[in-house]
């Protein structure tokens, strides 16, 4: 018995690898996307009075996680990367039906004859993820503010200091002020996070890191608590 | 573009047919339901840690709905079954890939040499609904109380009198007490929250209705707001 599923739409984001994508929706309200709605599902009536409501759920394919195949315990970075818990236990992408579930904030529908897009906020997808179902946030079935989250019981918090070298910020001062504010903005929020591998997260040692986002190369380097954003600069550099 | 998905689970539920089952997950909390896991799935491990989290998420898919097709705009039951809005507005089951997703309560991991099995409270499964995921519920993520949901800001109100024939009344008295006390309130709650179609919801005419609920068929007649349970039987009879 298998079911087969075609994409309604396919996500637009500035995570354009794994690394560094929040671990969940809602973590880096920084995170916007846009879901382009895929032919014959792009049509205006398809999404009629999701306008009235403030988030959705996308569902989605870990397309990246496709081929991973799956083990029946997996070790989340909340607990270090060391403890293992059984998959269903955890979010991680790869499981034996690598689907996604994401709440996110709706920012826009906007329509031109470029298609049909939902302008998304604090998104978790890496660029080209496929869509297959959008549906709307209902807070008196979804919203379970009391329910008992085992080893993740509240937001990972983020308690890292985030600076930037005289060139990064230089780079960031030439770009168009809007564009430079929103990139920075998204820096910080995502480097809060610790996008480092588990077990890196006590390592004394310094080291460097970096990851694209958005049309930019990022690099940093973490020296016990605090992160350096060395240098922001185009991918091609 | 397809993905194909084979089922890591089944839902063994009281709800045998459409009819009757809850709109939302949580709706009807005496809905039980059983989640057999299958195999490979169906090891202790894959499930090692889910005891601590007390809300887990089902992705499922509306197998009864496999073969609807699909249409830009639907008539939501909550807006009397007469205006349309856009398919992905809506938690429609006929949608373009039929997938739900249920936040429904775990009351127990169950393994034995029958193999493993989620006992969940609160659902809106139907019986053989083929399950392809679990996630734990995370409110950090998930909760989201104060999103704004347009046509369905809050759970719908049970606003009936739900009352029990004489000959209903023996029946359910016959059981053994602790399954005739579970039939009761299920069919209490399932009743309350009106399972005729829309478009019934405000027809002045006394109407009889049945549903096939567990092992018993269920049969009751509505007259303006009052509903009158007039038989509870084996489904033979």
């Amino acid at each position: 018995m298998s079911f087969r599923f075609e994409p309604i739409g396919i996500i637009h984001s500035c995570f354009k690898e794994k690394f560094g994508i929040p671990r969940q929706a809602g973590l880096v309200p920084a995170a916007r996307a846009s879901l382009e709605l895929l032919p014959p599902y792009n049509r205006p009536e398809a999404v009629q009075g999701l306008e009235d409501f403030s988030h959705l759920w996308v569902l989605f394919i870990f397309h990246q996680c496709l081929r991973d195949g799956w083990t029946p315990t997996v070790r989340p970075p909340r607990l270090g990367g060391n403890r293992r818990v059984g998959v269903f236990a955890s979010r991680s992408p790869s499981r034996p039906n690598p689907l996604g579930m994401s709440a996110v904030e709706l920012l826009a529908i906007e329509q031109d004859r470029e298609g049909l897009r939902l302008r998304l906020k604090g998104v978790d997808m890496m660029d080209g993820t496929p869509v297959l179902d959008i549906k709307p946030y209902l807070p008196y079935a979804d919203a379970l503010p009391l329910a008992k989250a085992g080893f993740a019981p509240e937001a990972p918090k983020p308690a890292r200091r985030i600076r930037f070298s005289a060139a990064a910020r230089e780079f960031l001062k030439g770009l168009d002020h809007a564009q430079g504010e929103a990139l920075t903005e998204l820096i910080v929020q995502v480097l809060e996070q610790d996008p480092r591998p588990a077990y890196l997260a006590d390592d004394p040692r310094p080291r460097s890191f970096g990851m694209h986002l958005c049309e930019f190369n990022v690099r940093w380097s973490v020296d016990g608590n605090d992160a350096l954003v060395t240098a922001v600069g185009p991918i091609d550099s």
